[in-house]
């Protein structure tokens, strides 16, 4: 979703020559899975200037497929980054390019602070987290030796996602607002107590854009930014809900505790202070009003 | 070092059968290389009941040869946490030994507060303490999933380190101690002013029987645990050495400027606060001047 997206914005922008490559068949792609070995090596041998990598298995995938996860998440990662180190060594050399790497808030887990702040440490609950924690490691690493200049940036949950309901213990957020939004009944089932972090798909093309852009010296050594987003109560999405498209929609959200989920969702960030992205420029969503009405604009017209 | 000296202590405590293993020939030991595919399972296949991983390859080598770095302390670790839980879900299953890991502070980089607290990043300034954090991420999933009971210990800089210097570039911190000791000269590359974490190898063979020791619920999936030490600038370490063996043992210190080593060294962490290692029973040396003692006590006589 964030990778159709993200082309849609570069053909818009028009960026120049764009490869793109996916695991699944897709239009006007290269299909290969980066993490069967040399099959990075043919796509950085094209030499892009500025490479995203969006990268890969979700994470409930993840932790029910733990080689399946280690081997997309981690060990498709650093083939691709050891590919463009492996390029860049080539005779000829001269070959460093701009390496957009997309975590995740996922890196860290309970217990956190009452806002995350920028040095709070990775300690990840889930495989996924483990993996993506990681692969930020390996970013900085290469970036600190030289290989490729990279950023690492850590997604806030995505809202609204579009498309249907899946099975991901998140996929709630979004879907109550989503499906009400198309008069649909959607299950809440967590309380409205419940606090989370959260960007629009809008904010997060745009982290893409602005992270492929900026100066990385001004990141020093630390490669990895927690994305700026919105705090918001599952209460207050619903008053959001209510202000935008009114009592009709607020009604359709139907509350079906789930203490297994609930339990899952204790684990999750709840609050971040992104002070460094703000600083460099990232900008969060102005607010969960707008979020919603994103959606409305950009899905449902 | 440690783990010569860690087997003298098993042997002496008697706990069992001791299967050792290295990269290089020595007495009673096997001789295998942990980063070649293969040589992990050969090794898990006895099944035991506590393994201790010090790998393996030092700081300044691992920036020096990046592949081998890597291969060694990356690939090496991981092919012996995946043997682990193959042979865990072979037929029988049951198998879920200790795992003991000699991480290190190197996986802090600066800048850095003042005192390092348990829930500080980990930022690594060297190819070496990457590869310790990564160790660190895939010990405490590993643990969470059930594959085994994993303990990480981050060790100080051992000082007094015994025996000729290695690669490491903080090589001076036990030299300008050991070689006076010995009657000869040593180089000082950086100011007085140089502060850093110091723990001898006593505390250091310590920390590893109690990390094998504990009660790991106690840990919860935070698995990795900065261990206690003395914080003491370079001034301290000469006035102790001073206290301890006279001024004819400090006039053997030369102090030989180097710029390279300062610039390193700059990068390292000077103090900790170890509450969590503290609470868990770990304890540092009582002074740096003791450190200098069990150097004499155990080596020079």
């Amino acid at each position: 979703m964030i990778g159709r997206k993200l082309v849609a914005r570069l053909r818009k922008d028009g960026v120049g020559e764009l490869l793109q490559q996916d695991v699944v068949p897709f239009a006007d792609g290269i299909v290969s899975d980066l993490s069967t070995p040399g099959e990075a090596e043919k796509l950085v041998a094209k030499r892009p200037d500025l490479i995203f990598h969006l990268a890969a298995v979700v994470s409930g995938e993840a932790e029910a497929d733990f080689e399946k996860g280690y081997r997309v998440n981690l060990d498709g990662t650093r083939y691709l980054f050891e590919a463009i180190r492996r390029e860049g060594g080539k005779a000829g050399g001269g070959y460093k390019p701009k390496v957009v790497f997309t975590s995740s808030i996922a890196v860290f887990g309970a217990p956190f602070p009452d806002a995350i702040g920028d040095e709070f440490l990775s300690a990840p609950l889930t495989s996924y987290g483990t993996q993506k924690a990681i692969s930020e490691l390996l970013l900085s690493d290469y970036s600190r030796r030289g290989f490729f200049d990279g950023v690492g940036i850590r997604l806030p949950t995505i809202c609204v996602r579009p498309g249907k309901p899946n099975k991901a213990a998140s996929g709630f957020f979004s879907g109550i607002l989503r499906e009400p939004l198309a008069g649909q009944e959607a299950v809440l089932p967590v309380p409205d107590t419940v606090r989370h972090w959260f960007a629009s798909p809008r904010a997060a093309i745009q982290f893409l854009m602005h992270a492929s852009q900026i100066n990385t010296e001004r990141l020093g050594t630390r490669r990895n930014l927690s994305m700026p987003g919105i705090a918001a109560t599952i209460g207050e999405e619903i008053e959001a809900l209510r202000r935008v498209a009114g009592d009709q929609a607020v009604r359709l959200i139907r509350r079906v505790p789930d203490p297994t989920i609930m339990r899952i969702v204790d684990g999750w960030p709840r609050n971040f202070a992104a002070r460094r992205a703000l600083e460099l420029g990232f900008r969060p969503d102005p607010s969960f009003d707008d979020i919603i009405r994103y959606h409305m604009e950009d899905e449902l017209r």
